[in-house]
């Protein structure tokens, strides 16, 4: 069932079981979203780990500063960005596929707040979908440092030669053409059968995404995604431009698409109830 | 909502909120392909680029001569090119479906050239589309410039070794392969439910002629995806065969599949208004 | 419109024009997956070849003997299977969807000879098939080839290490799982909404099984895919492998589902006329 | 068509012959799962085996020890984990689209034992999927030993560098999220149109899992996968975790999604029997 749509939300929302479990959904479907994304970016560092070292021979090999980004002379550089932006679409294809039905399938706060702005969700149904998003990326991040035997999560920072602006502005671009595939595929009313294939859509732009913004920024578009790692493995630089370049990015998407696409039909949009059948 | 089928046009479509919205759709899904798949050109460029050249250590390192055809000692190649077929593919994908019920989907004007011979669209809706394919393509190169500090956007040329005319001939075989999968899939009125995997169908057909072509000319096959970066980046070698190629092979694909693959009901086709439903 | 099911053909079958288009449709399909599966791999042999030999500066290249299977020392062994099996299964994907509803998407003459065997098209409509899928893979190599400057196709044949026979009964049953998907979700008369998504379950098994068996025998699992190249390229090798293999691998499958899968509800298979709804 | 849901089973439900069909479509779709997956690594193998080692010229090429774990020098490693993980992904798709109208599309024990704690699936019907499972496993396995001329398949065990009781947590995770996306998008009453593409959200997420596990201790995630190839090449290291992990992961997730997720509207759920379209 996708999210009802109210501006103001209702008195009984915050404890009716279809927000409990919705948000439930929401936390589960970020855990497995983040545990395979940042999980993809440590299974790289572990491939070219010292523990392999030995068999390399190179004294020139130069950890990664970011995914994408890893730097050695066997040309490493565009397969690991390949196993990022699949490990990141596949999974996320996957994870909104599995909420989709349940809370809107948005695994992201950029898209919890672009349909905020939209006037898609409640704010109390936003505020519970962006602690279970968050709770649910650092779940998985800490759950992988212990799998992992350790390993220090990744999280998300500038590559070098690009100043925090142009990551800044990346994020904003990126997550504005995430969010407006969203809104398009799986918010719109009149989306109809194309709703079916709403989640490959969104997972999809993401991998694409990154294989722009990989190895630059790192490509996050998802402040829940940025954080659950970082805080685990404790690094912090450039960490504002993933949550305000995401934010401003979807909010920008969300209000394009809501009151510029949308309104082909004032009467439906702005006074007649919404079927359930309608989203 | 699918274009509307008349061939000559409504006196209001100009003005008619369904024509802006239609543009508007067009200009932004363009602008989501174009960023992604020229910003994966240079993602390419930054990963192997003059500021990390310290950890390369190769003298022989050549600057690739357009997409995938980067050549290293290191055999970066083949990875090479999936990550820009990939790129290609799945941005195409998600920019199709974030506007196949509001435009059609186009987002390429040899794809818009082909409805257009097709009967498909109006005159003044296909120049409107036009324009806003090509001022996405423009806007997305201004941005990836900006936002990659100042690099410049690579476009389209003939590689090495293949002649113009070579390169000419395969965007007129590769379009055509294109314009014929956005025909059956997207356009047919009988399509049914395949129309809810179109968009896939079409974003797919273009990353596996990016590995064909890739290559040897770029695998263009839209004259707005080759203009933005031309013209942002200032390289105009070859750039008449990404006009003319797309347009003589996509419309031959619209002609061959008009005429030839759909008319097996005459009279439907002919004579009867086709309801929103049929498209 | 999916292919009518008869056991023996109509009379007027051969100059129906359902018949001619269906024709038409596989020839044009075929025509696209060819030029972008061999396309794929000329395209592996330019970014490696002696015009751009300067730029590497090894001797011990030595050119691959079948694809999948070119043997270098800068590993592209893995990256290029990539390359092969994604080009190979986008391209399918597209040209099944392209032709699903005009011809019933076999773009295989193995998938022809299983609805054949299973009585799910007339003999007569599966030789128009077979003419028209190995006419569109010469077309599509004599293209290519015209396209590339003169490259020579590669075709199919058995890699070192491994015997013919080996070759021929990965052939069975690579095409065994091919043909059992197609039967699965195109051809079952109960496939349901699952036909909507039957061309990338079709595309995907193809590529799926390239990554098994391209480093063996190139994984054909059709035989107008490896007859065009081998006549325009005038390759002869091990080429009877890749028609008997196919056609026992495909007329297995389609047997085993046909007489033990389908079977559950018998009056509705054996007696009852389907509309075409059904298929 | 679908599972029925019974707790207890019927009395006939042995000799029924829809559970003889579903019986043999879940042999089947393991079958040409296991090939290809399995076949994908000894695929990787022989690209860079004995018989090719003299256009190599490394003395320090090191067999992997399981995949997407195979050390070089020429940083195949990223490679290697993209065509384990698409031909796991796509192969795993397609098979439970062949199987999933037929069977429920389980093609794994663990899916299975998930099935049967959440009361989708009788006991009865559970073994013999099990049955069928692992049957399918090992031909598959045998066939690949026979067809690539006898080449031991490798399995699944712990990378090095990694303890045994990490890998055991991996798989407990790994498979927590594909059960928990099988149950929400195959399983789930109310799925509605997102069954069309649950087949591909259950092939998908076993791709990016594998490229987070795959480094670590292969990220098996199916009980018969890890069994066939450990049967038949005899290799029987850590082999415990792929049997247990998975069956806890999926055991889990199933019970999260039967009773936290689904019970929106208890009386459907427990008292109301299900028509065959509400699966």
């Amino acid at each position: 069932m996708p999210p009802r749509r109210y501006a103001f939300g209702r008195a009984d929302e915050a404890t009716h079981p279809d927000s409990i479990r919705a948000t439930l959904a929401e936390f589960i479907s970020t855990f497995i979203f983040v545990f395979a994304g940042e999980g993809s970016v440590l299974a790289l560092d572990k491939i070219f780990s010292p523990a392999d070292y030995g068999s390399y021979g190179h004294g020139g090999y130069s950890h990664g500063d970011g995914y994408g980004r890893r730097r050695t002379d066997t040309g490493r550089g565009a397969s690991d960005l390949v196993v990022i932006a699949i490990a990141h679409a596949f999974a996320l294809f996957s994870a909104v596929a599995a909420s989709i039905n349940i809370s809107g399938g948005h695994v992201n706060p950029a898209v919890t707040f672009g349909a905020l702005l939209g006037g898609r969700i409640s704010l109390i149904r936003g505020i519970f979908y962006w602690v279970a998003q968050i709770l649910g990326a650092i779940v998985a991040s800490l759950l992988l440092r212990l799998a992992t035997g350790g390993m220090r999560p990744m999280g998300f920072f500038v590559s070098s030669g690009i100043s925090e602006m142009h990551g800044f502005l990346l994020e904003i671009v990126l997550t504005f053409a995430l969010v407006y595939t969203v809104y398009a595929t799986a918010i719109d009313p009149k989306r109809g059968s194309l709703g079916t294939i709403a989640p490959l859509a969104i997972g999809l732009i993401v991998g694409a995404n990154i294989l722009v913004g990989g190895a630059f920024d790192g490509a996050c578009m998802n402040p829940a995604r940025a954080f659950g790692p970082s805080l685990v493995g404790w690094r912090w630089d450039n960490h504002w431009i993933y949550w305000i370049g995401p934010l401003l990015g979807g909010g920008l998407a969300a209000l394009v698409y809501e009151y510029l696409v949308i309104p082909v039909e004032p009467p439906l949009h702005t006074h007649q109830p919404l079927a359930p059948e309608d989203y």
